[in-house]
């Protein structure tokens, strides 16, 4: 950690630098340079809260050089995390795909779904039985009665089901369903669900808040495997900018951003960064370019009578035909 | 609600929108342009879902003129709410203030806090014995210890508590402390937790969500108020942006903005935007220049030894000053 | 245009309303809804400041359909612009691959750097003779000298220069060397700088200001074609937002939204977004995978020794890999 | 200047480094830390460019204490500077109020505003002779005919004037008239036009782009002040942001952090951030409240007749009601 000066600080100011730190338990270097006095902290200052020393009179700035996160970050475990569902790989370089409606509406909407997603080659069904909506008055999924209706298209299709756990309250009914259990965007610093996550047997998919630095993200990662749980997959799905042209700006530098910083496997959601369907595809395609280990992608069979992001929603030709590219794409999928 | 066509947008394709309005139960009025066709749906369209239009093929657009929330709304009750807390009134054009440490960290600490800043002027205390931290390493606060401190501190000086709630599993031990219930920015679409509020004989405060839009800030209050709680305080805490010289944006003007949208009070927190003492006070100042109803400022007996934020809480002496200098400051406080 | 009105809204607003438009000419449609009237405004509106209206009482918000540009408007012009360079063709669908350093730095230098990215298959040669500088004391460019410089690389190896002009006094220098002339980020809305690039025979490359939403993209290209100049290609490097790990955020969404709105060839510069050479060539495929018709980027061929830019600059190795990597890249380039 | 390696940073890359910055002139000072080597380079490094180092193996990055600015530096110039226009004073703790039309519509017009400001309390005239508009087909102001009406409203008045110079072509034109000229948001980067302002006698009020961080827009100050043109006054106008409830955000926490890095006198204009005039007075009371020297508002004698931004224009009695308000806020304005 480093402590930065302002040219004119004192050197009774410096000194009461030097002695906080010292009574905080580290090893304070002074560096006198042509300008101005910088600090080095050395020791493990993990848990070295800077706000102790940006208080004091003549400190300019306070620079963490550590992380707020360790079990997630790549300087301490190198190799990428695989995850295994089934039969299917995530991370370390695969390209999975995972596709299905927004929300779970009916049996026979979401059976027929998986057998269509499936048939076109996606790897893994999505599909929300609980969904969180902006207003109290949007319908909010179909909750217990929409797992039994995955656990059905997992039945027929053999697909592996990733569905979201909204609260603290359903998530062991969704955990004893899903695969892959999500946490929305919304809930990215949601600790209790995320520590409830931690003690999970099930992998979890942690969608990145729409206003989260990716240093947030890994510690919220680090929620997570805190308690526990390693196996944690991180999702880009857009953040909220000026850009009112889509829903919300697909940040795709983050993928291999975050290649240099964690191990995690990284998938990415183009659908609900989009907002509207023929910008879907070319995001997809743009999320395998940089390289992310996969994508979830809402597919619906009759987007036009969805309850929930109908507008987002690939119809199935669509999605084949996107599918049949990939072969075509960089070398084939697998 | 409105849907735009584009220019080029066939009759059969016009149709197709009239057809599904109709099927969806609402009355479509087509108003043929000089450029373009535009639809206006009447009736109660609250609870149609834009994305089943948007999806249609020609529409180039569609705006909801109405709100995903009715309680909240200032064309529903037009005379503002004012909240009682003990003595303390907030809202309809008080200037309430709110204060005290970001944590509770002992007995001692938050006693000396609750008389300091009562001895200045507050009128309600601040302190949190649940800390929501962005990493697992980070100190989470006392807990119910802390509560306990909060309430020896309010037999002591008489100040009503405000302290937040992190999550359902201890909604109902803070319940049981607080005179006001805070609900935090990273929690402001937690929808769970927004329920259990609703369920609460106790005002909350909702702190908007750093990404959030004024719609999705009423939209969350909704959730609060549709389960019968009608007691909600909104706080406006900075939003994140491209800025990179102060933690968050505070975005002064949703004050004024909120005034033509809602009834309910409107604090300011200038602490958490500002993120060093020396920016608080002109934004506290600036907070009651637009307009709130109050503020909530970090004020720490000794803030060079807390555990949380140290470096934007007030001195007693810095609070001191801030509250005398209120009386010259566009009238008296009260 | 809509004039959408306040449920509240008396009779005597909505009939001042009706007044106004009709003194400024245009023919208002009131469409009384359950709720709130809305007005619809016909006729050709383009020249209609809303302002007008927005001020009036009762009136909620005005919302404008149509657009403040026509010449760059796809409704206008359906067909794909193709704009010709030698023998290399910008638009409809290519996949035009500009190379080179950010700054001319000396004549070696630069016909090196021509040679190295020619003879791994770029189209054309990119390098800044005029350099806008955050700071007046950072290297400005070599000026006049430096488009002597690219005249000689340009002889050398027979590729087409772009290259920028940063303001209406150097800009008939510069437009007699460069094959294409670039605007930079800073200068979207420079407009001076605009209509002297309408009035030059030479194709124009905009670059999206880091704030602009594509409409002031397209009303800044209008600036430029008003003048007679249609030859404008456009160029997404990036927005400023919160996301800290890049120097700016690459708001790929753009490419296929503006393939809706224009007829205009769009390239990606991936190089200025990322500022560090491993995010480049991610982000440089994935601006071929969201469909631009180029690529914009910097090549040095010694990046430690780089006045300007340096470190997101790419080796000549790092450049040659990623060309023969397009081959495999959804089928070859050409 | 800091450079902070990576953990795994190999001994053979550190001594890159090392050699690196020592031929570049410069001194470098290794401290090893517990986790990583932090290496602090001495000596005046403000034209050193970070490029050169970031891009080294083994880096993860560069850290620049110093800044791209001299003149406008306070720890260069401690006392404020203040700038006199005729008998107004602008900075050092002042509150000057400039107030007129968006731009100059006619003689009548803007002495009937000048008449009005001035008898409500105003210091210095607003008016626009060269307005910048995003649409080319906008109204563009009167140009030099706009310029002989304030000339002939400050006969009338006595009111110094302030106004907009768009090009260099304009400048000289513009600067023959006016007291204070004024450079516009979108054009805080286009440094010809800096340079050209920076060898004007009059003072220039540059206001911060609305994507500009606070380094950039006091670097942009230092591109006039270089030139030898001292007399600048940096006015906060609005960032572009998420928040869609007003045009801009009014980030008002700048003007204490400028406070603590520039000496030179700091504006607000509450208006274009606004965008509708109900906001305006609010925000205008922020301004001052956070400590600006003054304030530059849009006032039109029938704003509903303007040709710019009339929905943003305070009427003549709103703006008298808000000067009389000011004796009252926080003692009289003088």
């Amino acid at each position: 950690m480093l402590v930065i000066m302002y040219k004119n600080a004192t050197e009774e100011q410096v000194e009461k630098v030097l002695l906080t730190v010292r009574d905080l338990g580290y090893t304070p270097i002074p560096n006198p340079g042509a300008q101005r006095m910088v600090i080095n902290i050395t020791g493990d200052v993990d848990l070295l809260d800077t706000n102790k020393i940006e208080g004091l009179g003549g400190v300019m700035k306070v620079i963490r050089v550590t992380k707020p996160y360790r079990l997630a970050d790549i300087e301490v475990k190198g190799d990428p995390t695989v995850i295994e569902v089934g039969d299917v790989e995530i991370g370390g370089g695969t390209r999975v795909v995972i596709a299905g409606p927004c929300s779970v509406e009916s049996q026979d909407q979401i059976v027929e779904a998986a057998k269509a997603v499936k048939e076109c080659g996606a790897d893994i069904l999505r599909g929300g039985a609980y969904k969180p909506r902006t207003s109290p008055y949007s319908f909010q999924g179909l909750g217990s009665e929409g797992l039994k209706h995955l656990e059905e298209a997992r039945n027929r299709t053999g697909l592996p089901i990733i569905t979201e756990a909204v609260d603290t309250e359903s998530f062991s009914l969704v955990e004893s369903t899903a695969d892959i259990v999500q946490i929305g965007a919304r809930n990215m610093q949601n600790y209790a669900l995320l520590k409830r996550a931690g003690r999970s047997p099930k992998p979890i998919m942690l969608k990145r808040g729409m206003w989260a630095t990716l240093t947030e993200l890994l510690a919220a990662a680090e929620y997570i495997m805190a308690e526990g749980n390693h196996n944690v997959i991180l999702c880009e799905r857009g953040i909220r900018t000026q850009s009112n042209h889509v829903r919300f700006t697909l940040d795709l530098a983050s993928i291999p951003v975050l290649r240099t910083l964690t191990h995690l496997p990284l998938i990415v959601d183009p659908s609900h960064a989009a907002g509207k369907r023929d910008i879907v595809i070319p995001l997809a395609r743009a999320g395998l370019a940089v390289g992310a280990d996969g994508l979830i992608i809402e597919v619906h069979p009759k987007p036009e009578d969805a309850l929930v992001d109908g507008a987002q929603s690939l119809t199935v030709e669509m999605f084949r035909n996107f599918m049949n590219s990939l072969d075509d794409f960089h070398g084939s999928r697998k």
